[in-house]
C-alpha cells in the first residue's frame, strides 16, 4: 500500500538539519536500526530519520514542520513498551524524547515535582525519595522506562492496587500539538473542575494527540516501612479468590501479585535459583506487600491477611526477612516477562477484569489453551484484576501462530468483556491490540475516539496506525 | 438576541407528550418556576417545558427528538449547584434526572456500585456503608445533591484531601449522546489503558457532552474510626501555613478544613450557638479529621499533628469528645454557605491553588476587598488548596456589584493563575464563571475544548451557554 505520508528525502533531511542544528538529526543505519523496535514481541519497523530534540522549542519546530510537510512522527520514550506504541510503523520521523530528561523542580512545600518526559522513572522515584517524598507508580521496567512513556500508556505496576496508576499522579501537562503550538492541559492543583479534563485525555493517548514535554506530578510522604510475604497455594483458583477476600477484610495491600506455577518455574530457572524455598507442589503464589509509616499497624494488617488467607487453603506463608530477601523476591516478580521471552517468542495480553472475576478469567485462558494448543504463563496484578497472559509460540507452526492464535485471543477478549473487563489494564493498545478494539467498543464509541483524534491531529501525523484500527497508513 | 434554538410551541409539547406518555412532560407554571433555578446566587431562567424520564430509553428519545428539532436541553440533578450549571439559560427543555434514582447493584465482591444519576449522594453512601463499604466524596450538599450532579461537576468535599474527588471514584459511565445513541465510556475495572479516556472526559463536563444514565463507582472498605479536632489560630496566615506542614510531617488527614473568623461568627450566629467553646480572639480555625480502622494508629497521627501545629502558634486544640459533638462540628462547617446566604446576596468563588500558596491567596483576597470595598468570608478545603471565597453584596451599590466587582474577581483569578491554580476546584464553571475562562486558558486550549464539544454535540443543544464563553445562545 502506498503510504499517505511524505517520504523523507535528502532535501527534507537537510531542512530538518538546518532547522534543528548539529547533532540532533540522525540518518545513519545504526540509529535507524536502534529506533526501529521496542520490547514488543520481535517486531521491527525502520524509521527514515531519528531526531533528538533537547528543548520544547525544538519539539515544536519538528511537529510544525512535519505537519506542514505531512510526515509521520512516532514519539519514543525508552522503547520498553509491550504493545508496540513506539514502533514507527509508517516510517517517517522517530522522535526520541531522551534528551528532555531534566527533573525541573521538586516542590517539597506542595509535594509536587515537575519533570521532562525523558526522565527514567526510577531516577525520578529516587530523587523525590531523597526528600522524604514518594512517587508510587512502579512499572516492572521502572529501571529503564521513561516517565513520558508511563504517561503515554497510563502505566501501572504492583503498587497501583493501593496508590493508583500513572493517571492518578498527573496534575498538569505541557503538550506540543501537531501545529507546534504549546498548551498546558490544567493547573498545578489537586482538584480541578475548570473545563474539560484535557489532562486525562492526554494521559494514556499513546502520543497520538500531542507530545508531552513537561509533567507536573503529585507526590506523597514516603512510607517508611514495608512488609512482604510470599504465599503458596495448592489451587490457582483459591489464590485468585483469596485476593478479593483480603480487600473485603478491610486491608488494602501496597502490592498483591499473582504468579502461577509456570511463571515461578521459568523465572527461577532463568535467574538460576529461587530467593526463597518455595514448595514445588504449589500451583500458584501470591506476593503480598503492605506499606506505611507505622510498623505496629502493618503487623496488624499482616495478621488480618494471614487469618483471611487461612480460609483459602494456602500453604505456609513465607515472610521476607530482610531488605535483601525483599529485593530478590521483587526482582523475581519483575523478571517474569524477561524470563518468558528468553524461553520462546511470545505474545503478551494485558487483560483486566473486576478482581473477583480473576478465577474465571484464568480458567478461561487455560481452556482456550487446550482448545488451540498453546501454552500460557499467567501472572500479574491480581489486586487490580490485571492478568498478564504470556502466550508462548513454543511448537506452534507459523500458520497457527499467525492465523489461528488471533482467533483464540479474540475469544479471550470476548470473555474479558463478558466479565466487565477490557483489553488492556496498563500496557496500552498501541499497534498489536488495535485490531481487537471493535470487540470492546461499539462503532459509536470508536467514532468518538476517531473524532477526538481529528480535533488534535487532523492530518494524522502523530503516531499513526496506533490505537484505532483504521487510523493512519 | 434571537435564540438559535427552536421554541417549544403547543405542537412540540404535544409531540413530546405523545412520545413519552403520561405524567412525564410538564408545562404548568409551578413546574417551570421550580426548575428555573439552582443554588447559584439569586439567578433564575425559566425553562419552556420540564421532562422527567424514568428510563434510559426515554432519555434517548428526548435527546434524539430535541437534536432533530434543535431544542435546547438543560440536564438537571438536585439543582444544588453553585456555578449555575443547571440553569436553563436558553429556555427549552429542563431535563430532570430525579426519577432515574435506583441503586442498581452493590457488588460486594468487587467493591463496586452501579447507580442511576438521580440517587442522592448520602443515600448512596448509607446504602454501601450498610455493607461495610465506603463511597468517600462528600460535598457539603450531600444530603440533597444527586450523584449525577457530582459527576457532572466533578464535586469534591472535605474528604477529597485523602480520598480524591468524584472523578477518582468513577470507573465506567453509561452516557446518552445528543443523537440518542447510548455508549459506555470504559470498563468496570480499576485500571484501564484501552483507548482515549472517555470516562474522564465526561466527568466534569457539566452535561454539555452527553447525559449520564448509569455510573459504576469504586468503593473501599469503610473506615471504622475517625478523630476530629478543632484548632484555633491567632493568625490566618499561620493556620494556612500549618496545613502544608501537616502533610510534610507524613500525615494525610481525612479532612483539613479552614474557616476564617467571620465564617465561624456568621455560622454560629446563624445556628444559634457554637458546638464548642471557641476562643473569640481566634482569627481562623482548622477543622482536622483523621480516619482509619485502627484507633491506636489514629492516636499517633493526632500526636504528630499536635506536635506540628504547636510550631505555628495555635491555641489549645479542642478534640471532639463524642459522635454528637463531631456531628455538630461538621454541621457547622457544612452550614457556612447557607449562613452567609442568609445574611446577604453573595457571589461564591471556588478558587484552587497548590496548598502551600493558600496564605498568599488569602492575603490577596483581603487586599482586593480593601481596594474594591467588599467584605469576603473565606473557608474551604485547605488540604487541597481549595478556598471558597464568599463575596458579600452588603452595602455595595448595584453598579459596584455588576460592573466593578467582576473586575476584582478577574484580578483574583489572575492571582490564582499566578500561583499555578485555577478557577474552580469542585463547583465547576457553569454559567457564572465562564466569562473568566480566557484568564486561565489560551485561545488554543479553549479551541480544543470547543472542538471536543462539537464532536459530541455538533448542534450545541446540550446545556447551552455553559463552560465556554461563546458556546450556545
Amino acid at each position: 500500500m502506498e503510504s499517505k505520508y511524505r517520504r523523507i528525502d535528502a532535501k527534507i533531511a537537510q531542512l530538518m538539519q538546518d532547522g534543528l542544528g548539529d547533532n540532533t538529526v540522525f540518518i545513519d543505519e545504526e540509529s535507524l536500526q536502534k529506533y526501529s523496535h521496542d520490547e514488543t514481541e520481535d517486531l521491527k519497523y525502520l524509521p527514515e530519520i531519528v531526531v533528538k530534540p533537547n528543548a520544547v522549542e525544538q519539539v515544536s519546530w519538528i511537529l510544525e514542520f512535519c505537519n506542514k510537510e505531512n510526515i509521520a512522527v512516532t514519539p519514543m520514550g525508552a522503547r520498553t513498551g509491550l504493545s508496540g506504541g513506539a514502533l514507527p510503523v509508517c516510517g517517517g520521523v522517530a522522535l526520541s524524547m531522551e534528551r528532555l530528561n531534566r527533573i525541573i523542580e521538586i516542590d517539597e512545600d506542595n509535594q509536587q515535582v515537575t519533570v521532562e518526559p525523558g526522565v527514567i522513572t526510577q531516577v525520578l522515584m529516587e530523587a523525590v525519595e531523597e526528600k522524604g517524598l514518594y512517587y508510587a507508580p512502579d512499572p516492572a521496567s521502572k529501571g529503564s522506562c521513561f516517565i513520558g512513556g508511563n504517561i503515554a500508556e497510563n502505566s501501572g505496576g504492583p503498587r497501583a492496587v493501593k496508590y493508583g496508576v500513572t493517571k492518578d499522579w498527573v496534575l498538569n501537562l505541557e503538550v506540543v500539538l501537531p501545529t507546534g503550538e504549546v498548551i498546558w492541559t490544567g493547573a498545578h492543583t489537586l482538584k480541578n473542575s475548570t473545563g474539560y479534563n484535557l489532562t486525562q485525555l492526554i494521559v494514556g493517548s499513546e502520543g497520538t494527540l500531542g507530545i508531552v514535554t513537561k509533567a507536573v506530578l503529585k507526590l506523597i510522604p514516603r512510607p517508611t516501612h514495608a512488609l512482604l510475604m510470599m504465599v503458596p497455594f495448592l489451587s490457582a483458583r483459591k489464590a485468585c479468590q483469596a485476593v478479593s477476600a483480603i480487600f473485603r477484610a478491610g486491608v488494602t495491600p501496597s502490592a498483591l501479585e499473582f504468579m502461577e506455577q509456570d511463571a515461578i518455574k521459568i523465572t527461577t530457572d532463568f535467574m538460576g535459583g529461587s530467593p526463597l524455598d518455595l514448595p514445588k507442589s504449589a500451583k500458584a503464589h501470591l506476593l503480598i506487600e503492605v506499606d506505611g509509616s507505622d510498623l505496629e499497624y502493618l503487623m496488624k494488617q499482616c495478621e488480618t491477611i494471614s487469618n483471611t488467607l487461612s480460609e483459602f487453603d494456602c500453604e505456609q506463608i513465607l515472610f521476607a526477612e530482610d531488605e535483601a530477601q525483599k529485593n530478590r523476591l521483587w526482582a523475581m516478580r519483575r523478571k517474569v516477562g524477561e524470563a518468558v521471552k528468553a524461553q520462546s517468542v511470545y505474545k503478551e495480553e494485558d487483560t483486566v477484569v473486576p478482581r473477583y472475576c480473576l478465577p474465571d478469567l484464568l480458567e478461561g485462558v487455560k481452556a482456550l489453551g487446550k482448545e488451540y494448543g498453546f501454552q500460557s504463563v499467567c501472572y500479574g496484578h491480581a489486586g487490580d484484576g490485571n492478568l498478564h497472559i504470556n502466550i508462548l509460540k513454543g511448537d506452534l507452526s507459523q500458520e497457527e501462530w499467525d492465523v489461528e492464535l488471533p482467533k483464540a485471543i479474540a475469544k479471550l477478549f470476548l470473555l474479558t468483556k463478558k466479565l466487565k473487563g477490557t483489553l488492556s489494564g496498563e500496557h496500552g493498545i498501541g499497534l498489536v491490540q488495535k485490531a481487537y478494539m471493535p470487540l470492546v467498543f461499539s462503532d459509536v464509541e470508536m467514532n468518538l475516539m476517531r473524532k477526538i483524534k481529528d480535533v488534535f491531529d487532523p492530518k494524522g501525523i502523530l503516531n499513526p496506525s496506533k490505537i484505532l484500527p483504521d487510523l493512519g497508513k
